[in-house]
């Protein structure tokens, strides 16, 4: 089976395997895992953060940075195709009291400033205003195809975001994956970000587990709330011990990964019925619609998953696929005979 | 002073003044108001719901609407332009661990049915998404200028709530305008939704009070709901007396203000330099642009005042201009006058 | 009918209706409400504190202020017998995510700082434990009888919380109860709080209305949430003109409440059955239980109200008569005479 | 060093690290993690439940419950020595608008039906009233020193629970303690229950993870709450193949540990200056005090370390010492030994 619905089907390396049978564990709520302490101070020197902190999930990461930058009752700006918005069901209004306000999202995944601005009251003294806290951006992104925001946008977006007296949180879920593709250190697309977040579990293979970093301080709030949501583990070692390994040696290949989501790409361009931008394609990540007589959507995804290849939908009835570790190129050049095969 | 700013300004009749103080006062928090029953009975009968109640404000009464209907959680899909999004301080968020759901406001106030469908996640079992659990429409419609919701269409709305298992809460904050304007019962109008509220206090010229009406079970939360944001009070009949004068000798005199409107609407086309569309004028709400080579709209705000003429800005620099049963024919003339030597 | 249930039932005077006919009324929503205005200002001068809010009623008044104090996640330190506790319908939790910790609450109304104390974690920097943001004491208390407590205790209170970084909000329903009581100024008492409300419409006789007082900033943030909870209203004069009334014409006049309360208590004390603590009763609330063969208190409650005595139960079998405006000598002699008969 | 301060010191066994590497993992939040599903198979069965899920802690694991179970604006009752009221940071009022009640917990860990009782008011269709709709017990009960609720108890509760229409959660943090405690089958335990939770992470020696039991419907929405609040994770399989460990072999262990906690209370009962009831002790935790001229709690604590004994406080100055699968029966007498010393 070829999987290509998303770089969370990563399995563990072996040298990870190993990594968990080598730890040394503590209880982590009593702060005596070693190697939970590691990778965070591990983490933080790598993004240029003050501080790190492990979280059970890159949901609960995002969810507890917009709780610690937004007091109830105020406006957290969001995309409308952000992951925050759409995919972590409403957390920061059930747990924080905060609406989201979402504004539209560019092709390239950027929120315009213009569209931004219009969040903020004219009037900010008017009661009947809820008034923007935090701006969240998400790099790369995912529902616009994986694309990197620019550094002179995020420059942009730090900006406004002191002009209006804000803070920004990235949602940096495949940070690394930016990183990658821009050539550029982790540590200077983060620093346009009062805090990010970004996933062990997705293209840097790791089983379980995501990373806020930011200022003391603000990892300190991250801290308290994580426990109060339930995120406080144990013997977490077994988690950050392969999160170790992820950020040690699972960055500089996503480079394989890119690659192979630009062969993806480029050789679906030229299947009939495919359409796809191929210039769009910046990471790991290809968003292709189908135009064939006979398969919508759901008969062609279930059709590949007949022949071999798993892929997924992802709103609006575009396919996506995603290249991971777990994938070869072999394995992409197999899948577009699957779907080569279909389409005809 | 000619007050054109918001039908909030009106001022009491002589009649209402009057029936303050005729009235027989009670608790309201034992229910042993008799003149808010009264008021509330006759409101019901008028709707044709089975209750309604007594709120301190439109604002409560949106709100402990939203809260009776959604659980935590959930999302109310509401416009973008509506008054409840903008202007209620994310009421729903803070109190009700709800989401809003901006979808975009068609320039006559609806929202599109197909764009109310995209906020119901295609696989509804799926735990990241946040499921629908109300639709909000607001009819007459402030930020669109007054525009009434025409049947038909409450008809769609009604029908693809029930296919989605919602339900549908009316923000008749101006529904009487709506009634006047289309000829029909007000009761017919809100038969198409769940619950609704409207304002004693705008049109109508009461000095306080909105009202929620609904099924009795509904009413019965409303109620509840009202102790805990603070909405309970005492002697209401002070409140429920002139709101029974506003219901039962205001709402025809709307015509009034809808004339005016057109009259003002009609008046200002003729004005260069305004950017107004006459058509889209329907109840008592009158919106329109400047284009003048001296005067910004803050300036032409500022410049009206001084000439005795309060108007007020409501969105993208639009000019708001709203008539009431503070206005005469007479007023509309001489605040065209202001206008056009302002303009020329 | 003698109205002993509460002095919520209080009919306005004379004096207030006139008020009412003769006030200039504006929206107070855009703050042009004069004589809002008027009495805003003249509580704060009053209440010797920055500023002054009106709100609908007193569970608002303690809602926002509790919201404007702490913060999301932090607790409220209450007594286990105070209204704000056991009354207001569990608003703090669910607008604002606080969490109630209630202590016991002494005899006389006092929580004991050793029982505060306990609410405060030895480790604070450990995540598990919410912290305390705010000290709620109840002046007079209520469910304790109407106590007043002495300025000492409130020095103790203000003490303790400056010493442990905390707020301190008086429940003032009854406050001008307990200034007449003590014979000192109001401002002096809430000179120890950083907040207090207090109700136009319980012994003072307004129909409607509670008052928040505090520095600038935190009547700011009232302000703000008022509009949130939907206790913005529109022509505030109608609710204001009266207070005004009773902040300038109703208090003084509390001392013949607490006579007549005294005479009640006194009375019931040589009636035989009844079971009461006269030296308890400071103010206007008089708390006691019967004892009786063929009486529980509900048939004693039913009894009494057929005879023309309208007496309530308040918790744990108590039965309370509370002193007002509407209750002269002559009714406490003639309700001695009832229960007297009821108790044969 | 003897570790004794918790028994979420427990450090995976040798089994338990081996079926780590042997596991077959899938992305969880995708529904395909074989083991994680198996372990929740089996947990379900043997608790008698219909369905279980794993979840990151136990705090997560109470709160989810606590939010599928109450609504917002609703109250939980609980102990006021139970760690949810105590350590689980205010997490139901934040998430949830759920209001905490507790009420006064008996030496043995029960709270009296007459207390819980007063948490529901006469009438419950007044408003100013939080309705009560959920009743969490702890079993065993850690801050009453490791007590076991009697099943003839838990009837009682059942029934009292089903006459006021609420439900009733168990939390179960330490369950198979009370199961081997009885001698009694947890599944018949938990069958008074709602819904239960345990820890894999404590006794049972796994290194992370909590498991919530209860109807199908129930753990629905406890799975879309556990999204909700960040708790999906991805290849739980390295969690959950311990977990699975933990079930099979880690229970019938715990006699050791209970035998050992009595070994320890009967040899801390015999030194002098140690205040301890030994016949307290019913499973794996110990509570005693000091009464000793030079040492303090504090001073105890530190100078145990310093001996090589790790020891805690527990709230009140009572230190607490829990046994578990890293401590033998000769630590237990070493403990003894350094304890000796230090009080003589």
């Amino acid at each position: 089976m070829i999987e290509l619905r998303s770089d969370t089907f990563t399995l563990p390396t072996d040298k990870m395997m190993e990594s968990i049978q080598a730890v040394e564990l503590g209880d982590n709520v009593y702060d005596e895992d070693p190697m939970t302490q590691r990778l965070e101070e591990e983490v933080a020197r790598k993004l240029g953060k003050e501080a790190a902190i492990l979280m059970p999930s890159g949901t609960m990461a995002n969810l507890a940075s917009i709780l610690a930058h937004c007091p109830r009752g105020s406006k957290v700006i969001v995309g409308d195709e952000s992951d925050i918005y759409i995919y972590e069901a409403a957390g920061a209004s059930v747990c924080g009291g905060i609406m989201y306000e979402p504004v539209p999202t560019q092709l390239d995944g950027r929120l315009a400033i213009s569209d931004m601005e219009k969040a903020f009251p004219i009037e900010p003294e008017d009661p009947q205003f809820a008034l923007p806290s935090l701006i969240c951006i998400e790099n790369t992104h995912n529902r616009m195809g994986g694309r990197v925001l620019p550094l002179s946008y995020l420059q942009e977006v730090r900006t406004f975001a002191e002009m209006k007296g804000v803070s920004v949180h990235m949602d940096g879920a495949r940070l690394f994956h930016a990183s990658v593709a821009l050539g550029i250190e982790a540590s200077e697309i983060v620093s346009y970000a009062d805090s990010v977040q970004f996933c062990l579990s997705k293209g840097l293979s790791a089983p379980i587990g995501s990373i806020v970093a930011g200022t003391k301080e603000f990892v300190q709030k991250v801290y308290r709330l994580r426990k109060m949501l339930g995120g406080g583990m144990r013997q977490t070692g077994i988690i950050a011990a392969p999160g170790l390994v992820a950020i040690q040696h699972m960055i500089d290949r996503l480079n394989d990964d890119h690659a192979n989501a630009l062969r993806l790409a480029k050789g679906l361009s030229e299947i009939p019925g495919i359409d796809i931008r191929v210039e769009d394609v910046e990471t790991n990540i290809v968003f292709f619609r189908i135009d064939h007589p006979r398969h919508t959507w759901q008969t062609f995804v279930q059709a590949a998953r007949e022949h071999g290849l798993h892929i997924g939908e992802l709103g609006h009835g575009r396919i996506r696929a995603v290249t991971h570790s777990g994938v070869q190129t072999a394995d992409i050049d197999q899948a577009l005979l699957i779907i080569r095969k279909l389409m005809s």
